[in-house]
């Protein structure tokens, strides 16, 4: 028996604003940034769980603290009970009563939780020596329907259609695993999209995406109609007809505005709207999908909880699902969200880029592919080619494909020298 | 002119779990706390400015660090010019673009913001030497809605809109504010019904509410319905048929249980079912306000933004809104509350109780009353009677009543003494 002896955070951040990497309508000067969290163990292994949230700066520091607050549920704890019950680990510290005030079940408090769970899903994989997306898919239907907390989704989801959805996937596993590790998943780029980039550069990297063979680029829009219409005219240019051009508004509009400007976009061919309005604002999200279809409208990087994820597929107001690994309360929920996406039948296409995220959410993507949806049709993860180099197994795309990750854990270890060494404050 | 000169956060808790006074079905023991915040300036008049977030212990330090990181935007900042505009000061932090991230507008950072924004608005009570309902009550309607940012909000309530409702209240203001100072505000009482207290607690408590001159107590639901029913029949014997009762279940329950549930409790005339699931659950409310009518549903203590009020309202999911003072982004954020609750015609018994809530609360239905809903009608404010001591204006209530507060200020004002001294931490 072992048990958790350590529970190291640190305050992580590069200076992205810099280059206006990453600037967008609502976040124009955004310096990316990780909460992180190593959890270590007195098993002798040299084994360390990595975790963390992402943000964008200024606050990181406040979010560091949220996630040492939870120090007292992980340190003493047996090790090898926890790895075997993290359904139960994850309902302890979602269901902390003192904490839960704090959200309850969103903001700080609860990505302070997914930091600690997802530390700990990658110890887990780390001792079974496998990826997570292969440990996931290693799971029992029944396993994996007691990682998850059915508490608010059983109007949507019951245990026992999960279980349905499960067993239903799992005589194609083996075969779909072997098409994974020789084909990888599906990935689109935002490399060429965000605000802060001038023509040449956004022209350039639209060509590059193209040549790098991405099948879908996406755009930054919603600052100022008349320069969307003249970048995405640019872009479509650049791309040709038969590369998708997706947009993303960050939250910029209200309900009106977003139908209204859509409608100025919609003659691009656009592949998506995401993020058009509030990310809690499930029944405008609902109008604006009535009325922009058949134009597909996104969103979830920014859905604080499977209860948000619920309403809108409930409410039929998005028809692609961007679940976001350090979002909501850790793997255990994105497994809900998953679940729930399949029941709706609604397509998965993941928020990646920032700091770690592309490592981190492929494997549920994969897992998704292997054990739940059993499909990738309409289904790519977002890539941005941004700060991989910090991590110890960076996320590979390899004409327009997330190579399937093969090394033990999460995907989520940071580089010992870029925890250390990134502590970027801007001024 | 004068500048903001000190910035001073506490972590102020207090060992209520030891006598289990605020036990509830999810909250079992908690310890009520204040994440504290006075301001200073270099005016020379000696006046600060209070504010704070309630929690219930744990994680009281997470909110503390959450307000210290919007220290920057305060300190240095000139005094005159930001209370001339507090509508664009509400902004500057709210848009704070990679704080926001942390949200976005909900939870530990939002509650954040609104103490500081509480904390401003409670200067300017002060230096106007008015009491904070009798400031807002004495701002014209297009000052009001000056104060509000209707972004996410225009597909529900237009800046015309709120003028509309405004200027029709405006003329009765002058009979109603005398009207106020004479009569007070309807209180109802929370005091008999903790979960943690036995029966004959309870029942003594109950003859207490009503000897004090209470027409409606409310008592906590939600653990166990046997217990409940027995529970709920000993306070009506108690109190008799004239008196109402609420029911709060404290988010414990899916949608299907709550309608089982308040069906069982139904023939002890239930005044209202509280928080019967997850409060980000529009679409679950809804669907058992359908299913329990005409019993009302009620909630919004933690609603965690306008933008879940707002779709309450739109889906006609609540029967009554229970503004919180410090769950949103402050004083602003809660006019918008009232404006929209004032639209669909929907009545407003504010949540209070924990440390201070009902010190600060009362000034905002008293404000509603005087100049926005302009009426009383079916409208009470939660009273607990806890912790009151600790603060330089407690709340009065006599006679089922809320005394209105005459001191300058927002009611926000805890002792020194009690802030320096109150550093309890549960082992």
């Amino acid at each position: 028996m072992s048990r958790f002896t350590t529970f190291e955070t640190s305050d992580v951040r590069f200076p992205t604003s810099l280059a206006l990497d990453g600037s967008d309508a609502m976040n124009p000067d955004p310096d990316y940034s990780a909460a992180y969290l190593r959890l270590g163990t007195d098993a002798g292994d040299d084994l360390l769980g990595h975790g963390f949230v992402f943000t964008i700066g200024r606050g990181n520091d406040v979010q560091v603290a949220a996630i040492e607050v939870l120090r007292d549920h992980v340190v003493g704890r047996d090790v090898e009970a926890t790895l075997a019950d993290l359904g139960g680990f994850w309902r302890e510290l979602v269901h902390d009563s003192q904490l839960r005030w704090l959200g309850p079940e969103k903001g700080v408090m609860h990505m302070a939780v997914g930091a600690v769970v997802n530390a700990v899903w990658d110890l887990r994989a780390k001792r079974e020596g496998k990826p997570l997306w292969q440990l996931l898919a290693s799971l029992t239907p029944q396993e994996l329907v007691d990682l998850v907390d059915f508490r608010y989704l059983s109007d949507a989801l019951t245990p026992d259609e999960a279980l349905e959805i499960l067993e239903k996937a799992a005589p194609g596993r083996a075969e779909r695993e072997i098409a994974l590790l020789a084909n990888g998943y599906p990935a689109y780029t935002t490399t060429p999209g965000w605000l802060g980039y001038d023509d040449e550069k956004l022209v350039r990297l639209c060509k590059e995406a193209v040549a790098d063979g991405f099948s879908q680029i996406k755009l930054k829009v919603g600052a100022d109609q008349a320069e969307d219409v003249r970048r995405i005219a640019l872009a479509r240019e650049a791309v040709g007809p038969d590369i998708a051009i997706a947009v993303d508004a960050n939250q910029r509009w209200d309900v009106g505005d977003a139908i209204e400007w859509v409608a100025a976009l919609a003659p691009f061919d656009i592949a998506w709207i995401e993020e058009p309005t509030n990310p809690d604002d499930i029944l405008g999200h609902a109008a604006i999908a009535r009325a922009v279809a058949p134009i597909p409208v996104a969103t979830g990087e920014h859905a604080a909880s499977r209860v948000i994820v619920k309403q809108l597929l409930q409410a039929e107001a998005i028809q692609v699902l961007q679940i976001d690994a350090t979002r909501v309360a850790g793997v255990n929920e994105n497994i809900a969200n998953l679940l729930l996406a399949a029941k709706f039948g609604v397509r998965v296409c993941p928020h990646a880029g920032g700091v770690g995220l592309c490592e981190v959410v492929q494997h549920l993507s994969m897992f998704d592919y292997v054990a739940v949806s059993g499909t990738t049709e309409g289904r790519m993860i977002e890539f941005v080619d941004h700060l991989h180099e910090h991590f110890a197994t960076p996320a590979v795309v390899t004409a327009g494909r997330y190579q399937t990750p093969t090394t033990p854990g999460a995907g989520a270890e940071m580089l010992a020298a870029s925890i250390e060494g990134a502590h970027y404050v801007r001024a």
